[in-house]
């Protein structure tokens, strides 16, 4: 466990937030590319330039490291209130736009698909989308606009959001992974518009009262 | 390499079809549990009962193993015809249905959410998604429907289903994992119709010309 084999001249190896931001650095770009299974702790020790030991000291185990380094760089207190900020016809527009522009961002882009692939193996992964998107954003989002059934507008929206990026980013299914964010977004805004205000089921009566 | 350690008795240990079908048995639970990094050709021989070497004799490496298993059950020369037979307005909730009953059917979500999974870390499982579901399969239906732009509403139509798919399956959120396979098609039909068949992008004009 010296340090001395695997140090590079100019990185950072003491334990000190330099060693831990690239740790977290090189954890981030490893979970975004290989899922959670993929990475060990010593190939990211080896990435960031630091001895293995020091991962363990930071970040403890890896499911540890990966919790901390996908978590989502979103402040639902700022974004909430400037979703519901404008007429209700224009929250899909609105929430397309954010959620595009979420995933034009690199930095949290590769963080959501971190996450993303974690969930499709990991029970954790899974219960952090659900918990920090779902339930902290979009069933109160839904919920604000005072329709019926805000937890299933809520999940629909996710699906769809998570289907676009699964299909953009992770399938890679052309004509989507080349569309520009405002592209993807003109073409969400109608879909999420319906699922968080207009009548869920097919076959009932094409528009819903507003309360 | 001895098959004695790990014979059972009663179970298959012969290169015969009842080895071959206990492999593929074993290998479809395993991938779709796990994804395609998970499981091992040791593993899934003791869970089917057989020695190691007959993973391979059958289906050589853990690529083609995979590939072979989770290949999509599905008969396009049948499914495409019965989709479009019926009026343009109806297309959604027929196609809706469709896909509905295929997540109801145990194996065949199987082999969907091992694809799904396998995907989300390999170029080739997802090359499978692309090619077989959505060039095979949603591209030719949106042409036969005659509107602009068959192959972005193939893609976005994929997007809402692997979308549906993560949610209700993988991510498991409520009340999305629980709903049954009726609600599942009433919830989707619209949007899908939508993208089939309506102007696609918001702010352009509220329906599209029929050619």
């Amino acid at each position: 466990m010296s340090t001395s084999p695997r140090r590079r001249p100019g990185r950072p190896t003491g334990s000190d937030g330099s060693a831990r931001a690239a740790i977290a650095s090189a954890a981030r770009r490893q979970f975004s590319a290989h899922g959670f299974d993929g990475p060990s702790l010593r190939g990211i020790a080896v990435e960031a330039g630091v001895d293995p030991s020091l991962v363990k000291h930071h970040f403890g185990d890896k499911q540890r490291l990966f919790l901390t380094v996908v978590d989502l760089p979103v402040d639902y207190e700022v974004l909430l209130p400037r979703l519901l900020d404008g007429p209700d016809s224009g929250i899909g527009a609105r929430l397309a736009s954010t959620v595009a522009g979420l995933f034009s961002d690199e930095e949290t882009r590769s963080r959501l698909l971190g996450l993303l692939r974690a969930a499709s193996s990991h029970a954790e992964a899974a219960a952090v989308l659900r918990e920090r998107i779902t339930d902290g954003l979009l069933e109160p989002l839904a919920a604000s606009l005072g329709r019926d059934e805000p937890r299933l507008r809520a999940a629909m929206v996710m699906s769809q959001v998570v289907g676009m990026a699964v299909a953009r980013h992770i399938v890679e299914l052309e004509p989507l992974a080349e569309a520009d964010a405002e592209e993807v977004a003109r073409l969400l805004a109608p879909v999420l518009q319906h699922y968080l205000t207009a009548d869920l089921f097919a076959g009932a009566a094409p528009t819903v009262a507003k309360p």
